[in-house]
């Protein structure tokens, strides 16, 4: 049992012109660490000669396997396959193998083979070629030296199938891998640091053979557990003992694990609740609806909304009286309490919620500067509200709004079913 | 006039093991390469120091600029800080303008400075301190033996907002780099190849220091025309006849230039012939309300929506019969043309657009499969009214919808002042 590192090396002008990004190597790193290789770098080159050289024996001196994306099209600059072979002291000969797929591929498309496309059934005689059913440019597999080099097109679709196929049970046959267990414990509406402090001691305490990573987004942390050794199962136990450890102190932070989502966890909520919710969005102007209606199947429980940018709307819609804008203004307690009380009348919810607030960069006022934001849940039994302030741009107040929002549905969904929801999501 | 190079170089675990899309470097490199500033080389690297600091020694002999971003964080697992300090052999100590800045930002969101915050303004004495007035972790430039270094978060707004603000001007003042003169044509509801096929002679035609690049996104085409040479103002006057040149070919795809956003270039529209507009959404769900929002100032033309995800809100919001929806169901063009044309109604505004669809993933039915959308329009003298067919996921439905409504609004609005606005957009 190694412990097998693997580095991915991209080759192309137009990532590193910041023309495309590069989707590829996220997918194929979290395709490598599924099987226990862990990525130890990742490196973009450009369509040149001596820098792919140059790539390539840096690689080789770090990483077990190298995994080569791009520059195997038909045309002059596609320098990989040329690379490779000089690199690996190899002639190039038509592989009879290529050249009978790249003819059955043209003939079901209906083309004729030019010869530019027939020398890409050409490969170092090196190399063993790997099939790509779905493409011109066959990949190419190098064992050389206690090194793996793959090479495959850039192309996401056809290097995916390719990779997934046929590359990653060749490296799995070829190399004793490492079992390795992630897990996402994702939390909302506690800072970086503060959840450090929180945890300082669990963390400090935390066995050798499992490390933990903070990832900060809008509102929310994900801790990562990750957890490396000989037995799959055996590492799955020692990581969920720890979750179980820390859980009393992180339980209220935490919407769920792994996968999951804030919307997709307040839309289990509901529906395990049977509740319906709908929203009247002033500053946010809609966000909160499409984060909610984002998720698969939300019309179980998503109804409608009512978004009022303009007074009137809130006035004629959601039965806010002249009276009370006036003497409060849109951006108050008062207002946003009857948003919320009477979206859930109108479109006939469980619950309603609502905001209003100075998104800017324009309409701040000395007392109500920018980023001045109410926001407010409201069910049968009780309406909350809570005044938040940010002094962040226009795009930000909008999503740490909504954010805030979809935690104070979570915390109040959640605070109703109480013991047995919570606990229900710590297994 | 030098030749300036660049290395990029990401920190981070979570980037390697798959767990996140790197988009950061992508906006780097487009951004250096507006200034022209080349893009060598990408990296990412693992948290450990000895790789940290390998990476460092290999960006330093290969580019003029290595901007480093990640491992800012103040956690035990953020290594960027020290191994900076360590390769540049420099004493950390409190910088007394972080602490001044950190101090200025807990205080405005009302929390105690903790310990753990407070090291966040220790930086390398060698450094000069960056601002970073949105987080915590400020940035450090490094001018070292010829190269610069520059240390960023990885958190993508506090990066960006840092590196357009402070870092890419301090590039342009410490190097001399090329002219460079960018413009981007901004097309939307045409395919790329079509576009191509369209301008191709002149594509042909353009002089050797102009070229062309084509960017597409949804629904969208933008045309990046970049000359580089001696002589910004030259350079300008050459791009803009070229621009000239192709406007006749392209002109009723263009919404605007550089960098307008088709809301904005709509709200503009609206604006200036004073128009007001609200939304009624089913398959969208507040997305298209949100689109019109992220504008500043959008409230002067948008007074708000109807989203209308239960057939029920359909009927109590917006007038839509339960006859009409049983005979024809939601995603029809009786529903749709009502949807709209009520809404403005409702609402009071000049114009009403609508949405009503199968997002998927389910809900699609042999006769009505996912992606079937309807999408509407209507002012006080028409109501137009189209379908749409996409087989993409739920998340790609509706921003497709999004896009041919904003579309929509822009070629009916557009329409309405005929020639006076369309000549008005290609000065």
């Amino acid at each position: 049992m190694g412990n097998i590192t693997a580095e991915l090396l991209t080759i192309g002008d137009e990532i590193l012109y910041g023309q495309i990004v590069d989707t590829n190597s996220q997918w194929m790193s979290a395709a490598l660490d599924a099987i226990g290789v862990k990525t130890v770098r990742k490196t973009t080159v450009a369509d040149q000669e001596e820098d792919i050289l140059e790539a390539f024996a840096q690689a080789e001196k770090r990483a077990d396997i190298v995994l080569v994306t791009g520059g195997l099209g038909p045309t002059q600059d596609d320098l990989t396959k040329p690379c490779l072979a000089k690199y690996f002291d190899s002639e190039i000969a038509i592989n009879e193998q290529a050249l009978k797929e790249l003819t059955a591929l043209f003939k079901h498309i209906n083309r004729e083979l030019t010869p530019i496309n027939r020398a890409q059934a050409e490969l170092p005689v090196k190399s063993e070629m790997i099939s790509n059913p779905i493409g011109t440019a066959a990949g190419m597999w190098f064992h050389e030296r206690d090194t793996v080099f793959v090479s495959m097109p850039g192309v996401p679709f056809e290097m995916k199938k390719m990779m997934k196929d046929l590359v990653i049970p060749k490296i799995q046959e070829t190399f004793d891998t490492h079992a390795i267990y992630h897990r996402l414990i994702k939390t909302i509406g506690i800072g970086e640091s503060w959840l450090s402090e929180m945890i300082a001691d669990w963390e400090n305490s935390l066995p050798d053979h499992i490390g933990l990573a903070y990832l900060p987004s809008i509102s929310q942390v994900k801790l990562r557990l990750t957890a490396k050794g000989a037995d799959y199962e055996a590492l799955k136990k020692d990581v969920n003992r720890e979750v179980e450890k820390v859980w009393p102190l992180i339980e209220k932070y935490v919407y769920g694990f792994d996968d999951i989502t804030i919307e997709s966890a307040i839309g289990e909520l509901l529906k395990s609740e049977g509740l319906t919710i709908a929203t009247a969005e002033s500053c946010t102007g809609g966000y909160v609806a499409h984060l909610l209606t984002s998720v698969p199947g939300s019309s179980a429980y998503f109804k409608g909304s009512v978004i009022a940018y303009a007074n009137e709307v809130k006035t004629n819609q959601l039965s806010v009286p002249e009276s009370i804008l006036e003497a409060h203004g849109a951006v108050s307690e008062e207002t946003i309490r009857l948003m919320a009380t009477n979206v859930r009348k109108v479109l006939n919810t469980d619950i309603g919620v609502a905001t209003s607030g100075i998104a800017g960069p324009g309409g701040g006022t000395p007392e109500k500067p920018v980023g001045t934001i109410w926001i407010a849940y409201a069910d049968k039994d009780q309406c909350v509200t809570r005044k938040l302030s940010f002094s962040r741009t226009r795009d930000l107040n909008i999503k740490y709004t909504a954010a805030n929002v979809l935690n104070m549905i979570r915390m109040q969904t959640n605070g109703k079913t109480n013991n047995s929801t919570s606990s229900q999501t710590t297994k």
